[in-house]
């Protein structure tokens, strides 16, 4: 029964076997099918001392405390998750079936929704006016329980909640706070349209000053300008803010009208009490999503509806009873941005779920690959898939960068926080870039990642009891709502061009890019070509060295980039410069991000108070670090920063961490705490994973 | 209006501005939601000569004419494909809905199916007998249709089919051959079981022989023996060929049963008339796939069913009357790696539809890019998105990959059909490992680049009828099923290591690793430090340069990892040598399979006869090789085989060609020729396509 895997050792040690006649050979490459080479293992711990990655530091055992790990982790909003959880496990009733009919989802999310703030008493919108950090966490655990939960969420407070409150006045708030918080007001936000997306002050919908009846007129001038996507339109949905432009008669040039730019409008679109539409309006339903459909996406068009004059949302410009605009801001385009300023918060949310997801997914394929035996040495037991260098490749990485984002986001949701209480002109700067990085980094590698594990599980990972395709297929969008990812990233991008140009005029840096100012100089010379030779374990573990890494790497792209632009502007104009260099400064603003990423992480575990804990995460954290500089490792060769020498002893320590890593991956991902109930996969299970599955079919 | 551009521009762009007020330098960063710079354009064919790329060539416009190029692409069974979708473009009865649930999409899976065969007068099985080509495009057109279609059909004629033809002999085809090929037997392929998929020579199924009543008595042992995810198993199979190890009582060492390893055997699990399900057999439905879902994929478990001994399909071993052995083949992995051998014919299929589906949301996704204007210079029209550098980057090298598949898998399914005919042992060993290859690579890159396409199609992107969240989730499988990816890459890398240890000892090379041959002494020498220099357009885009590097690359990568692995087997055995190197293994594996589709390209590009459509085929050629080559940078870089300076030459030119490349998409999707009833998503319409996305919400 071994022949087969001799005759292929054989062959790849390149000893023995003389001309094989062509039959043999034909038999023994089929043969591969039969059995494939694995590691050597004589089962269970002893797999530890037959390393599958190169030696350094061999034989030195991590150790992991899952409840410790947990403890340091764990955020300090957890109660207010576990309340969400345990709700909900009391409630099988509201449970998500594995298959359900998008009108069927739609009702039951609804119906998840209503239960979560009037049984379990959740009211969300107070948490957004009084601690927002508190709010992440109750949209985080409602993703956990169904993605299209945690939207909807998101849908009725950050965004029709969050509109009316932040860019209204006190009478919206009055007038509509208690409603929205109950859901007696259940409402949409209604920016987007089918011809425009990112570019938001592209919209055309209009809403035309009345002056006789005291109304604006709203209405969709072309098919292009209905309202598209616009989340619990398409059925539950009794008001909307829209977005549209303002027009006022006669106030402009030679007494035409005047567009004032966008505004945002309240606009009742069905009946309180009938539901039925609202005469004006046009809806339609936008249909089956490739995820998400538990929230009713609708469009809508206008036809001259009227509203009164009360509904615009006039924190940031207001309309007198004779036609006239007042606004404290002077221009179109600080007015439209500091109404859109206030809508950040649904990227924090975005990322801070995201990394949940990642967790969920990274949990159900570590679990599974410990599980999961398949092949093994002649005449032993099957090995662990995980104890494949291979399967090692594809999941440690992406556990250590859960971690890291874990870190990250929590920094962010703290910062925001602040925002929300200080309202410090630097520090709304800094949340304002820095959910834009995170959000686009962090949901960009938790859309590959589910893909991954999905692909790490096999065959049982394509069971959509076992969660990767649903959780794959609903979070897919959040690399594109609230700001899709390649423009987001360009704002990072423009922001640290904007911090490069300050540093060279002795002006401030903001706190996340303060790194620059402190060794841009020293970056901006020759590499050295000492330290690029150096390969010893401790130097590539010393966050010194990884930091310096990952920041070298962003001053010289943000040089670089700079100097391109310049030239190219000359000749292409700002905008032809701009997208002549556009991947460049994507790659930048990437760059700066996982810099920050990592220098969080490095905080984090310099914070931890237990030796053994600490010990855990810097072990994490150097995997993170070293599988990113590995991963653009042509990058640090072109300009000769790492040496030949020192790529080959990153890559075999990279490999090395992987490997040390997966000896303490249960508890890593038992250290996120998360109940059986919210993990739900069968093959994820912490024990029995094959018989919770076999039940599952019926057996 | 476009102030805020101007602000963004000028930090870009590092002049002008003093200290910003803290409000201003707010204001600004907010405004970069509002206007995102972006490419100068003066409008339409103008865009060509404002090249986001840098500029060698800058000016020399490539033209494409989509019906030459679809001529010269046209496979020779285009005809048979247009019957099939003739077919069902006659038959709106038989169109899959975007929404539609498990049940009912395998009950009209099963109507597609029984209506192309018996009302289009398909019949699968004469073609996997007769020409396996025609076979392989009816299964394409038909993954076209629905790719639950295509795997349907797949299971019962590639799998229960083609194992009754290919394992069993003249009197099971006498028996079935009519039944399958019309559909009166619908049938499965039973080999998984829920603990050994990858690892088929560990299935614990039994088949024992009972000489008193002439017949094989088939159990399941325990739960881990459950035959898993059996296609047509759930719903509709009335025959299952069951693979099991055969038992046979007395033979074995000192009277003992004998295990004579995994066969096959044709299993009835259901009646004929009644269909329900027979006794000794529990049948339990594997339910929600993530994908699909047209395929009814069951588990069975057997307890004591008892079929006659005629029912062993018996090619390569049988059991005579008295119980005795007797085969030509003198081992059990002989007979198993025959046994196995005659499956391949699913892999090749599999690589060949997994182009058919990249092309289809290449097409999609690129007909939307076209259309899509999002921001745009002041006071100038939007542009389109495919306009952006980031867009072109993420679907030009994509579209490229796309022709170089196409290529390759029908150099693939040539060298099938010519193995089929001829039997020649050296063909059969080089489709072998052919198909392994390009099956795991083209199904890992084509399920990235669905969700590429889907984010790079933003909002849109994520309404199911714009295709990609169906074609993504029913796709994905196609990374593990008939061979998991990983594991089929470890077989190429196997036979590589054969090939590196045959040269050594003068022996003759399969076809398709002739490259290594010719020049691997000359790779193995020291790279060049004079051609490492060179950065001329004319030499990076010359073949030979293109090709060397890939054989380099791989070369280099195989020598090593022989020598790796003959290290440290000395230590670690041969199965921890191999997982030591695993991850060197399939980059080995990747390298190898991208140098042979290069290499089909080239060949390609040469054999048109065509002038202008060979030229625009060559610059799609040279963006696959140069994308690939700068993908892989650092790995060039570190063995110094290209200097700094080429590497920066090497990425400029792919960014350039990618921008040309853009210049002629939309005749290269074209090319594909693909019935708009086959891409059918409404954003993907070659003309007006946002009207067709409204008509179908229902305005």
């Amino acid at each position: 029964m071994d022949q087969p895997t001799k005759a292929m050792m054989a062959a790849a040690a390149t000893t023995s076997e003389g001309n094989e006649s062509p039959a043999l050979r034909r038999l023994r490459l089929l043969s591969l099918h039969l059995y494939q080479p694995s590691v050597v293992s004589s089962g269970g711990s002893e797999l530890a001392v037959v390393p599958c990655s190169s030696g350094r530091g061999r034989g030195r055992k991590v150790e992991a405390s899952g409840p410790e790990l947990a403890a340091y982790l764990r955020g300090q909003h957890h109660e207010i998750q576990l309340r969400v959880f345990d709700f909900f496990r009391s409630r099988p009733d509201l449970q998500t079936p594995v298959e359900i009919s998008t009108a069927d989802h739609r009702e039951l999310c609804m119906r998840q929704l209503v239960a979560l703030v009037r049984d379990a008493g959740i009211r969300p919108l107070r948490y957004v006016l009084d601690d927002p950090s508190v709010y992440f966490a109750v949209i985080e655990a409602a993703g956990g329980i169904d993605v299209s939960l945690g939207i909807k969420l998101g849908v009725q407070y950050s965004l029709w909640g969050g509109s009316v409150l932040n860019l209204g006045t006190k009478k919206h708030k009055d007038k509509y706070f208690d409603g929205i918080d109950n859901l007696d007001y259940p409402g949409c936000f209604a920016m987007t349209e089918l011809h425009h997306g990112s570019n938001v002050q592209g919209l055309q919908t209009t809403a035309t000053f009345d002056p006789v009846t005291d109304e604006f007129v709203i209405d969709t001038p072309n098919d292009g300008a209905i309202k598209w996507w616009i989340g619990n339109a398409a059925v539950h949905g009794k008001f909307a803010t829209v977005f549209a432009r303002l027009i006022l008669p006669l106030q402009g040039k030679g007494g035409d009208s005047a567009d004032m730019g966008v505004h945002a409008f309240i606009v009742p679109i069905r009946d309180l009490n009938s539901h039925s539409v609202l005469p004006g309006i046009e809806i339609h339903d936008c249909g089956h999503k490739v995820g998400l459909n538990g929230v009713d996406n609708g469009a809508l068009r206008f036809r001259s509806l009227r509203i009164p004059r009360d509904n615009l949302l006039n924190r940031f410009g207001d309309v007198s009873r004779d036609g006239k605009y007042t606004s404290s801001l002077p221009t179109i385009n600080k007015r439209f941005a500091a109404t859109l300023g206030e809508l950040v918060g649904g990227r924090v949310a975005l990322a801070y779920s995201s990394v949940g997801i990642l967790k969920i997914a990274v949990t159900i394929a570590v679990r599974y690959s410990l599980l999961r035996q398949q092949f093994g040495p002649p005449k032993e037991p099957e090995v662990a898939i995980l104890d494949y260098q291979s399967q090692q490749h594809k999941l440690m990485p992406m556990l250590a960068s859960a971690y890291a984002f874990h870190f990250a986001t929590l920094h962010l949701v703290d910062k925001y926080s602040e925002m929300k209480k200080a309202h410090d002109d630097a520090v709304v700067s800094d949340v304002h870039s820095l959910s834009a990085g995170l959000k686009a980094y962090v949901t960009s590698y938790t859309a590959k990642s589910i893909s991954t594990c999905r692909e790490a599980c096999g065959g049982h990972g394509y069971a959509a009891v076992n969660r990767f395709g649903i959780l794959r297929n609903d979070h897919d969008i959040f690399q594109t709502f609230e700001g899709d990812n390649t423009v987001l990233l360009q704002q990072v991008a423009a922001d640290l061009l904007k911090q490069y140009r300050e540093k060279f005029q002795g002006g401030t840096l903001a706190v996340t890019w303060n790194y620059l100012r402190d060794s841009m100089a020293s970056y901006l010379s020759q590499s050295n070509p000492v330290t690029a030779r150096w390969e010893g374990t401790d130097h590539l573990r010393n966050p010194s060295f990884q930091l310096d890494a990952f920041r070298y790497r962003t001053s010289r792209l943000l040089q670089s980039v700079a100097m391109r632009l310049q030239k190219h502007s000359q000749t292409l104009g700002g905008f032809g410069a701009w997208n002549r260099c556009l991947n460049h400064l994507l790659t930048l603003a990437e760059s700066h991000i996982e810099s920050v990423i990592l220098a969080k992480f490095i905080e984090a575990v310099q914070s931890c108070p237990d030796k053994k804990t600490k010990d855990v995460l810097k072990l994490v954290c150097d995997l993170y670090a070293l599988d990113r500089i590995w991963n653009d490792i042509g990058t640090y060769r072109n300009v000769d920063y790492v040496a030949p020498n020192k790529a080959k002893a990153i890559h075999k320590l990279t490999e090395y961490l992987s490997f040390q890593v997966r000896g303490v991956a249960r508890e890593l991902v038992d250290a996120f705490d998360l109940p059986d109930f919210v993990t739900r996969a069968p093959i994820g299970m912490p024990s029995e994973a094959y018989s919770h599955y076999t039940q599952y079919i019926g057996f």
